[in-house]
């Protein structure tokens, strides 16, 4: 038995059209690869090396990355999909289990550029747009999909929150199973959402990094052995779903590449896998060859990364997870040390904020630019004052921050300090009174 | 002073890159046209007839409108905007007030058919993935570029919740005043995200209708004179953003009208701007002419349109709302006249649906598509099934069902009846005795 999208899956966001005009892409990845010691692997369902146990990445074919064109890219569908030949699943739309997420958009925010002090654009990449509201189901079409193609039959994931949201999403539109495994400590709104697709929620009563661990000797069990965890035997291919955020920054700029971006950081992937989607634009000639620079975001409760970064660490130690700032609360980073070299080679650095000033972000970003981030973007909007403050970050080149998901799922810290400005009575009296009017 | 869009309103939400590459597309709105006495007027600030006190309508020029295609349409950018040779305001690029909402996606709901007994096909059209996440982005994006072509320095609204954020958002968004009242009692996750955006918002301590009342008696006032009411002294053009919900469905079927649509009714207007879509590309040419049917969903706590068409009445008796679906509590819908109108012509029919399948309607549309619905869309999926088993619709058909907004906007309804599944501690033994693994 595998995955099955029994029709119900789009190949393209806009309906009944095809999702290409085209032929199918070649598929650019040849393997996999250990990050750590280099040995190559077929495309198999596997995220650690049998040699070394260090991370396999996908590995890819790079006469093939270069053949890629502006063109090409932009005859596809307005999603995630548009950028398939640079991607290791789902050259025939057939094959995608997908909401089609992605082309989210690139936000403008001149006034917050102007309180900031920022001369040179600042934009928002505004990720709360996508399907269930996180990047998460960016990585999760590309799980999805990949699960279907080696032959698993059921998905399950270990999540803080999002990742639940989007798995359990994702297995409502096309009938499979899945099987989610929460902190039993999350936001309500991102239980509800979880629980509300009707999929098996399962709540552990522990940290994130305890719900890791067991979703991990879950994975080796008979039970599950028809069951791809979408951020563990096939995450590989999950990771590469990060990039399209990449793709997108720079073909929404017309084809170029900021100089500075701040990106939060729980496991690192995301920072990493930005840095890698630049680079392989890059080489393929699609964008003019200029230089950037990735800043990390961290909450002062969870700043594993931060703290190595601050001592020039190469490994990252691991800590006890606190604070509002629950997607971000992965005490163990799993792609920290990579997140650390990506963010030293381009000459970056890292930042952590408190919970106060994560609410702050998130008000200041609303405030001046419309777009109600979770408290994930409210560290990332603080961590970019402090960047611009500490002189970390230069305020005469391009910046682009991420909001990486919906201030909807994470409405607890706000609720005590914000709300209505004025409570009347309706009549005009009542109005006059509460000083609206003269 | 005028309304003023210092830059940080992108004409398109792919970033940087012009809306348009060809030329500024005619106006086709010669003036206001009363809907009840025919008198017309110039593009002006009113809502109400000099002669008769109906409501005013945008009068188009059919010679224009007509000469409107498909190609001229497909050429702009992936939002509402695409349709501007369609509607009254916003030609020029520079000249629009707007968080660029829109092409949200048509996903086709197959387990769902199949679950109902739909063999035609059925999609749902999911606004839930505009900006503020709900239809509302259409009508303020119209009302707000309107307010600043007619020289308004504020915006103002008297909302359920979901129109209070998306004014407060846009009011961000280009940072001028924005004045939202709402009743008292709305979803905190709806006062909270209006609340966010650091705009005056006041809680009003009673029904919408007293709302809306007290804002149409502010709106009089010299205090209020340069504010451009939303819903009130700009509502012909704000309502107008309403039928690119209509454009939208039919080109994302590939330029094809759905033989039946079953709309959400607050006010009525939504469902009567579907219709004139429909009629306006058919006119033009754009579609073939096909038939259509549009059918109403309410609440059965906030049912007058639903009774003035069991009863066979022309106009509505106002009713005092309760419920759970309190984006659709407007007791004296402005339209409903008008849209028993649409709904008689086309051979429709209305459906209102109580709590417990309001809630069971969220729940369906969530576990069989993936998409999360506030109760609104509850509302029409609950409808949708009791149209299909009264045999009102046309199972061989093809329907289209609106979702209007987003579940997490609405959570309280869920919360006591959807969770995990299971909860344990980590470990395997303890997963064991759950029963997930044997």
């Amino acid at each position: 038995m595998t995955l099955t999208a029994p029709g119900s899956i789009q190949a393209d966001s806009t309906g009944g059209r095809p999702a290409h005009s085209g032929p199918t892409p070649v598929n650019p990845a040849r393997g996999l690869v250990c990050r750590n010691c280099g040995t190559t692997f077929g495309l198999i369902a596997e995220h650690a090396c049998a040699e070394c146990f260090g991370p396999l990445e996908v590995d890819y074919d790079p006469e093939v990355m270069r053949a890629v064109t502006r063109e090409q890219i932009e005859a596809g569908p307005q999603n995630i999909w548009r950028y398939v030949a640079l991607l290791p699943v789902g050259h025939d739309p057939a094959s995608r289990v997908s909401l089609d997420p992605g082309m989210t958009p690139l936000v403008r925010a001149d006034r917050l550029a102007a309180e900031l002090g920022l001369t040179g654009g600042l934009w928002v990449k505004d990720d709360s747009a996508n399907p269930t509201h996180s990047f998460k189901d960016r990585v999760v079409s590309l799980a999805a999909t990949a699960a279907k193609g080696l032959g698993y039959s059921k998905i399950a994931a270990a999540s803080t929150g999002n990742l639940a949201n989007s798995v359990a999403a994702h297995a409502a539109r096309v009938g499979v199973p899945s099987f989610v495994f929460i902190p039993s400590d999350l936001e309500p709104g991102k239980v509800v959402q979880s629980a509300v697709y009707g999929q098996t929620l399962v709540a552990v009563e522990g940290s994130y990094d305890d719900v890791n661990r067991l979703t991990s000797e879950l994975a080796e069990t008979d039970e599950f052995e028809d069951t791809a965890f979408v951020n563990q035997n096939v995450r590989p291919y999950y990771a590469e779903g990060s990039k399209t955020v990449g793709y997108e920054i720079a073909e929404q700029l017309g084809w170029r590449i900021p100089a500075q971006v701040v990106i939060p950081m729980a496991s690192g992937s995301l920072l990493t896998k930005v840095d890698k989607a630049f680079r392989e634009l890059t080489a393929a000639g699609i964008v003019e060859a200029t230089e950037w620079t990735v800043f990390g975001a961290q909450s002062a409760g969870c700043d594993p990364i931060a703290t190595a970064f601050d001592n020039g660490w190469d490994v990252v130690k691991p800590v006890k997870p606190t604070g509002i700032a629950k997607s971000l609360n992965i005490g163990n980073p799993a792609d920290g040390p990579y997140a650390l070299d990506a963010i030293r080679r381009t000459g970056g650095s890292v930042g952590r904020v408190g919970d106060e000033q994560i609410v702050q972000g998130i008000r200041d970003l609303a405030r001046t630019t419309g777009v109600f981030a979770e408290t994930a973007g409210g560290v990332t909007v603080a961590v970019l004052r402090q960047l611009v403050e500490d002189g970390r970050l230069d305020p005469a080149k391009e910046t682009v921050v991420l909001n990486t998901g919906e201030g909807l799922k994470t409405l607890d810290p706000l609720e005590p300090v914000v709300g209505p400005t004025h409570v009347v009575e309706p009549s005009l009296k009542s109005v006059r009174a509460a000083g609206l009017i003269g």
